[in-house]
């Protein structure tokens, strides 16, 4: 069996590095963003655009491809990349997130959680094994472990209770994944972290998982209301817990700072739904701070969203333009704003990772933080 | 004073021609398909997609572009084209249509219009002079003169009365137009052919904007409910009316089979919301008639939409995946759909082309007729 997955640290900058992941789709650049794309698409965004932006590899839901279209169809269809028309790699998460935010009338048993569909009402199961099955069905070259994201805030009991629940399952995971031969196939198995904000609990499942051995480690259950400050204090002591030679995956994070932060940290690859769901919503993420584009003063101004930025959003549009398209509702100004956070995000990790390339990364988060600022209290910037 | 607008009759099959109509910002191929961007966007569509599909000019609305973002404030940012990224032709209507059947407590008299704005309750004016007026700050190419689209069915009173009110408006309209110097700067207006079905008023009607004198000549009051047999009757007596050496544009229309019916009629320019307000409801044209995308047969179909399209949905998309989209309420079905039926109606369009300049127009027009009532029937194709 050839390794699914190799992965080459190419420098560093105090505890962050910067590399390249190969996998048989394409090489993944580290630090990454991994756009969401919930059901089959990344929202209001052609992939080919997607790419455009900067992506190597992009994120689909286990939790919803399962109900609609359904796993098997994907599968008859010739796999989610086709479906999709997304040639690179594709990671999906496990559902566990999911099950429990989104489906109705949940129960967690040790075998699994058994649930109603949010969109029909129809009853399922997930399980470790069915997790591995869905994923190998879609085709995913990253294959997350099946958890239980620990809710927050939660007692040091339930915290244990259920991050041991969820190394049980990751081990469920490693033998439901290796019976599907879905690391023959070049795909690769992720481990997640679990012990909500306690070191000790963080530091049993770190050594869980490594005795399982995966090809990728992430931590989960941040992100989750904790705050930036008690996030980047678990990621202090997690992160090194977690082998020099594997990806380093924090799930669901999130606005600039948070992943400016976390690669500091040495976190080396992310996702959220935040550029895409702001660009939906009128939210533009730049520069100079965040711009809101149902704000009046947008009306009449003819400069561009990012005067630096090289999306189409920035090079052939006015503010007026989109905040125009923002208050008729008209898709397009969904399309646009999204497509320009995706390459806002996309360009911050270019820049973090020529940061780290050439050891200047303190340099780099002052100067990020700088401007963030300023467009906090510039006139015409950021509101 | 140069011509804003040269036309040139390439070829003839019958009472039917195709040729191209010259403007400063670029030529326009007839006969002409213009997709409808209503409120300074084609909707679900980025502009150079919308190149891409074939459309050598765009419609804007007058009515809904007064009242958002206002058509001073257009001008200011610079005009239509610039603020919507649209380098080439844009025809504007007049407001005329969509004050009628739109606008709140609306009041007609010899001046204009008085109405609400749907959109906000702010009371508003149109008349020929500001109709004119409006055109020119948006910067239109090709400006319609002000009208009133004669309700149907009608009286020969009511027409009559309708008809000569609108006479006197395209008057004016010219005599506005010519004020504002609109032709030196490049912009054409069209008088529009009014009188119902009655064709003693659609002979004083044409005969009326002939004496007048315009750059074109739209036929305006149909499709509005009284059938393709009644239209095409119209379009028989009033088309010879028509001088040979101006481009016709028919107002509003239509589906395939109408555009078909009044290009062999002599028809040179359409416009309609039909392709894209189809695409954004799961509705799709081929070359074997409609498709339904909701309908379930299409989900597990890895065919695409239309074998012989060139678009992006019909390249790198199945059924099934087009038809989850839609299931799933995603923008990507829009965009995609949107961009299939305007590819397909700029196709339809290059074929009559191809056609009238090749003298062999009654063939193609039994070939689509032959292939659309295929596809009713067939098990796969339309539905």
């Amino acid at each position: 069996m050839t390794a699914p997955l190799s992965f080459s640290v190419n420098a560093r900058d105090g505890r962050a590095r910067t590399g390249t992941l190969s996998m048989r789709r394409g090489d993944i650049r580290t630090p990454a963003f991994m756009p969401v794309g919930t059901a089959a698409t990344v929202k209001a965004m052609k992939p080919e655009t997607v790419r455009e932006t900067g992506a190597d590899i992009i994120l689909g839901n286990t939790y919803h491809l399962m109900l609609r279209p359904g796993a098997e169809r994907i599968a008859r269809l010739g796999g989610l990349h086709k479906f999709m028309n997304w040639s690179r790699p594709i990671l999906t998460d496990s559902g566990g997130f999911q099950v429990m935010s989104l489906a109705k009338l949940r129960k967690i048993t040790e075998d699994g959680v058994t649930f109603q569909s949010h969109i029909d009402g129809s009853r399922h199961l997930l399980s470790p094994e069915r997790s591995m099955e869905i994923q190998r069905l879609l085709g995913a070259d990253i294959v997350m472990a099946f958890d239980e994201c620990t809710p927050y805030p939660a007692t040091p009991e339930q915290a244990r209770h259920s991050m041991e629940l969820s190394m049980r399952w990751a081990k469920r995971s490693r033998q439901g994944f290796d019976r599907l031969e879905g690391a023959a196939a070049g795909s690769a198995l992720f481990g997640i972290v679990q012990g909500s904000t306690f070191e000790n609990l963080r530091r049993e499942s770190a050594a869980a998982l490594l005795d399982i051995g995966f090809e990728g480690y992430a931590v989960g259950g941040l992100a989750v209301g904790e705050g930036a400050e008690v996030m980047f204090d678990v990621l202090d002591y997690t992160v090194p817990l977690l082998p020099e030679d594997r990806p380093r995956y924090l799930m669901g994070v999130g606005k600039p700072s948070d992943i400016v932060g976390a690669v500091r940290r040495g976190i080396d690859m992310f996702d959220c739904v935040l550029p895409t769901r702001s660009g939906r919503n009128a939210q533009a993420f730049t520069r100079r701070g965040t711009v809101n584009l149902k704000n009046a003063r947008h009306q009449d101004d003819p400069r561009p969203l990012d005067e630096a930025c090289r999306c189409s959003a920035c090079r052939s549009y006015s503010r007026a333009y989109l905040s125009h398209l923002v208050r008729a509702g008209e898709i397009l100004g969904a399309m646009l704003l999204t497509e320009h956070n995706l390459t806002y995000y996309q360009d911050l990790m270019q820049g973090l990772r020529d940061a780290i390339a050439e050891q200047r990364l303190d340099a780099f988060i002052a100067a990020f933080e700088a401007a963030q600022a300023e467009g906090n209290i510039a006139p015409m910037g950021a509101d």
